[in-house]
């Protein structure tokens, strides 16, 4: 049932002890690993877990990694070098490393001892694409690990992602090119989030305002914003507000109460409104962040397309040296 | 030589097993704990720590968190809702809670186990501060679990701070001043950092640009920087680099060469321009983001005074409901 290349790595690890789990990766490959920093959270007892972008992980060289610890990169072309360089400094230390990347031999495949390969693009199975693979190797843990009930029904949950995508899409089609529409001559776009989906707000801020569309952004915390952020909203400040469906969402709600009270330009994707039906009741908090990432491309597109501003296009990146 | 009410909160630690921190605050009071996470990550070797906002941290509801579980909690005024009920969710678990504030009676104060009122105003001696605070207890937590050999060398660097803080003020005055008049008509600046200093930098964000002058912004990370934010930059887009001297400086630099070639509104900051005689070598690191955020305090005053928008100027906080 599991995809094989997660299954091996499972067995490495059981075949070890494992006290403690680094998330390396950088920007959007570290924002998909949010929902499964959320998971080992709060179902592991006995593993600890950090997340750091790749360099800061390597430059901070925490003290507990070790033999014991378990280090899951990520990069999708496997060539970002900081990531590379980031499984080799783990496996110097002992560590157990896991990679994920959709190109099989690559630099951060080479360094790693076990490589999963995901699959990618509009054909690709959802159940092997990028975050159902994180959350299978972070389940899977677990269930090796500490025997944790929820892994059998979480991956049956993960099987049903592809039926819960091609719904959630046609489901939002209007909705994302309205939003393209309405959007298309702002020059700051906040996004919001908390828990399992602020890596979601974290990544469209990033990598599709800031890097795809030149737009400026930030990814505001929920749980932060009365404490700072907020005094910046007026009528004219546009804002990404996605609710999920964790245990945080209270976080979610009272901030989009306030912005609809002195706000006039928000966004809202509330996933309420998805239909999850396959998903038993008590993940569906780690699986909607999924489905707003799904979703948010499809309003991503819808911008690229209402600014004639391709989401390829860029100025710096893979063009100059950095 | 610690604070007394430090010592009374490591009296209390040491008597019990601990196995892990959490260190939980809102806005600002957060972020000041930000370098206390680069020093657990880089000093503890038994000891696991997360930093948590303090609404994401009881809703999150860490599996970890127990009667092994060290809270420590800040608040300024101790009336930060959300935090002072994590303390009192923190002590329904079992964990040790130690709060800092300025006020001894307050709801945190009261919700606490261990409360350390730490001293604040232009008049307050750098030692009995909030960020001098911290480090007292998290290096005094090392010493008591760990022995950590640093400890007492720390304490007394921190006994120097104001010394220090005193002739960085007089070394950036013009600095600070030609910061606000060069920027008062910005309605977007980004920060820049690493290690040690992202807090610093997520402070400055959050709470000096957007809450006290409703200026647009986003602390970037720097090892974040060339994986998405980076595509934003231009000559026309206002940046606030701080280079520090901990471990992970090259990060900084990096983002710094590239910035000085794509970009023109750069302001640095660079640690480098201290004088820090009096504090250990191999601490100087953990002490920058100390010094630079208190001259960026400075900076900050410039700007509110160019600007004719005072510090205190606020829309929503403190003054409707949210």
């Amino acid at each position: 049932m599991l995809h094989p290349y997660v299954q091996q790595a499972l067995d490495a690890i059981s075949s070890r002890p494992i006290e403690n789990v680094f998330l390396v990766a950088c920007g959007g490959s570290s924002a998909l690993m949010y929902p499964s920093k959320y998971w080992l959270d709060r179902e592991a007892k006995t593993i600890y877990s950090d997340l750091y972008s790749s360099n800061e992980f390597i430059h901070r060289n925490p003290a507990t990694l070790g033999a014991k610890s378990l280090v899951i990169l990520c990069s999708h072309s496997g060539n970002t070098p900081e990531t590379a360089e980031a499984a080799k400094f783990a496996r110097s230390k002992g560590a157990l490393t896991v990679s994920l990347t959709h190109e099989p031999s690559s630099p951060l495949a080479e360094a790693s001892e076990h490589v999963i390969t995901y699959s990618y693009g509009p054909d690709a199975p959802a159940f092997e694409t990028n975050y159902s693979i994180m959350y299978q190797l972070v389940t899977g843990l677990l269930y090796v690990k500490e025997e944790n009930a929820k892994f059998h029904r979480f991956i049956q949950s993960l099987q049903s992602l592809q039926t819960v995508y091609d719904r959630a899409k046609s489901q939002f089609m209007d909705q994302a090119k309205a939003f393209g529409e309405a959007n298309k001559d702002e020059n700051i776009i906040y996004t919001i989030a908390s828990g399992a989906n602020f890596g979601v707000a974290y990544s469209f801020a990033i990598c599709i305002l800031m890097e795809m569309q030149w737009i400026h952004s930030h990814a505001i915390h929920a749980g932060e914003y009365f404490h700072g952020p907020f005094e910046i909203l007026d009528k004219n400040v546009p804002v990404i507000q996605l609710l999920g469906l964790d245990e945080t969402r209270p976080l979610e709600e009272r901030v989009q109460t306030f912005n609809q009270q002195y706000g006039e330009k928000l966004i809202t994707l509330d996933a309420k409104e998805f239909d999850l039906s396959e998903i038993a009741d008590d993940l569906r908090g780690y699986i909607a962040p999924l489905v707003l990432n799904y979703v948010l491309r499809q309003f991503a597109n819808e911008l690229a397309d209402a600014r004639n501003h391709p989401l390829s296009t860029r100025r710096y990146m893979w063009k100059v040296a950095y």
